[in-house]
């Protein structure tokens, strides 16, 4: 980020002088500067944020690094259980977290569009660091891009993060192997009807939170528990059926699921049969699929029940040695049938 | 990105079949496996993209690890001498580069609007993969999402990327002292005016081009002949005078330059007189501005010339003990004038 100038007191703009983002925010010049005073420093903690340099560095030991990134553009920005702050820190520890790294420190660049208020941004940022703190792993580095009016939707994030792989850790999608067993950590789909009953004013008897949380904890516990795990996902965009079609796919294995054990909210579900939305395609943004060798499964399944945010934990299927590259689901009417990777999209801009 | 699934065939889909952007891209299924692989995979390269996971990793040593990011709208897309491709790889490359580091690992994330052509999108990644050769950073992850018509402005991109920094090399904002002198690596203001003139279709005798490059290579060359370099900044965003002034805020140090040794082409000089811009706030993309002690300038200035990147370097100020932290412009007629952070906007969206 364009660093701040402690000595040029010249024309200081008092904090909250300006209440929507403006182009100028986006000059790299003294609006910019203020902006990044007054919001990023001020709600990030000018300890964390590295910024008189346009890198941040910090030591390293020689291992593993693994490097993550995703861009956020859900809308609203705000929905219940969280907004597109918490949720772009979220997605990114949650992506180095499957992987078995353990997060070290996020990047976060943002394009604003003209008028956004300048409160909302803040709101933002307040999660990001509360979110960041939870996961342990500090925003150092960032930017900042406004466009006009018109140009963009109030407020896209994009996230990255490096973390660290411990020695001798490989968890990877072509790792699954027939028998070993498929664990989720809680209840499906919470993120997705969450986002889209706030957008589409969809009144529920019980309001649906997202599930949006930080899962290195979880994933650290179930690996200690479980230290030959196979593969991890966080079945985000495109929910679990696109999670274990890729495994499937890249381990060259078939999967299968039994219908009666996948963990779904009545609300959940409500909101997917009035929608005609399948729940097996719909994001949640803090539960964790694993795959783990059947020798592994009780302690795997403990290991995450005793963790907060794994206490519906449940098996729900196993990997089998047929229908390669497949997800199957067994069902409770009509026996079996495939469930392919989704053809066009159900839930646009979910995250 | 979402994995490709080679087992998959049921329903492939023929490269080339589809040539607008959908929402489906954006989907996390079949779609989003289609475009990963007909343009992303394509383009970078398998070996390049770690496609399978959603994260990359690889090895390093123990050392100093610098990561920076940042976030591209510059409008149009295709200018003279680059496009939003080549720039996103260049920029962050060299936000690596002027803190000493040596890029190891890029990441790229596309927010696209919905509607783009497929082919914009391949020659812009494919530029990608140019830039990131040429600076010996590949780009191992990234992520797309794609937002409805009108919600973005064709497409943004964000590169975030790592580097190791050198042990015993501490380049900052704040180690200028008196007496050092302060050089770029040639002409300023080049991209500015090349990405203007295009976008308000300013015709112009001999057009300019954006000096859009990575600036590793020069950045080594300079330290291996000025190991004691002070700092160095890219002036992009804000252009010399904002880059200035943040070395002279955060050392507590005045900046004095020389206006007659400020290295302009004709043409932009022209532009900038004709609309009234200062071209010092004019931004560059591939030029390099180093403070080095008075002792090593003779050095840095050789080794920058003999660099293609950096033949028309020059020394053009000196740091003193005046004016802390403000940026000071000695004149062809009226002596001395202040050169402050830019209040606002000159230029949106050049970057």
């Amino acid at each position: 980020m364009a660093s701040s100038s402690p000595l040029d007191v010249s024309c200081p703009t008092p904090s909250g002088a300006y209440e929507r983002i403006v182009l100028g925010h986006g000059s790299g010049g003294r609006l910019s500067r203020d902006l990044l005073r007054d919001v990023f420093l001020e709600e990030l903690g000018a300890t964390q944020l590295d910024h008189e340099e346009d890198q941040s560095s910090f030591d390293v030991e020689a291992g593993r690094l693994a490097f993550t990134t995703d861009s956020f553009v859900v809308s609203p920005l705000f929905f219940p259980g969280g907004n597109i702050g918490d949720l772009a820190v979220n997605g990114t520890v949650n992506d180095l977290a499957v992987g078995g790294a353990t997060p070290l420190r996020l990047s976060a660049a943002f394009i604003l569009e003209e008028g956004l208020p300048v409160e909302r941004l803040r709101t933002v940022v307040r999660s990001m660091r509360r979110a960041s703190v939870e996961a342990g792993a500090a925003i150092v580095t960032g930017d900042t891009k406004v466009v006009e009016r018109g140009k963009a939707d109030g407020l896209f994030i994009t996230t990255t993060g490096v973390g660290m792989v411990p020695a001798g850790r490989r968890l990877s999608a072509k790792n699954a192997r027939p028998g070993d067993r498929v664990l989720v950590s809680g209840m499906l789909g919470d993120h997705g009807i969450a986002v889209l009953a706030k957008r589409d004013g969809i009144e529920l008897e019980t309001e649906v939170v997202s599930d949006t949380a930080p899962l290195s904890g979880l994933v650290e516990a179930l690996l200690a528990a479980a230290p030959d795990a196979r593969s991890m996902r966080d079945p985000t965009r495109g929910g679990l059926a696109s999670a274990l079609n890729e495994i499937a796919a890249s381990s060259g294995v078939g999967i299968e699921l039994d219908e009666r054990l996948i963990p779904l909210r009545t609300q959940v579900r409500a909101v997917c049969e009035l929608l005609g939305l399948d729940p097996l395609y719909v994001a949640s943004e803090g539960r964790l699929v694993a795959i783990v060798p059947p020798e592994s499964e009780a302690a795997a399944i403990e290991a995450m029940r005793a963790h907060p945010l794994g206490r519906d934990a449940v098996a729900l299927g196993t990997v089998v040695d047929e229908h390669r590259g497949r997800l199957s689901l067994r069902t409770l009417v009509s026996g079996k049938r495939f469930v392919p990777m989704l053809a066009g999209e159900q839930l646009p801009r979910i995250c």
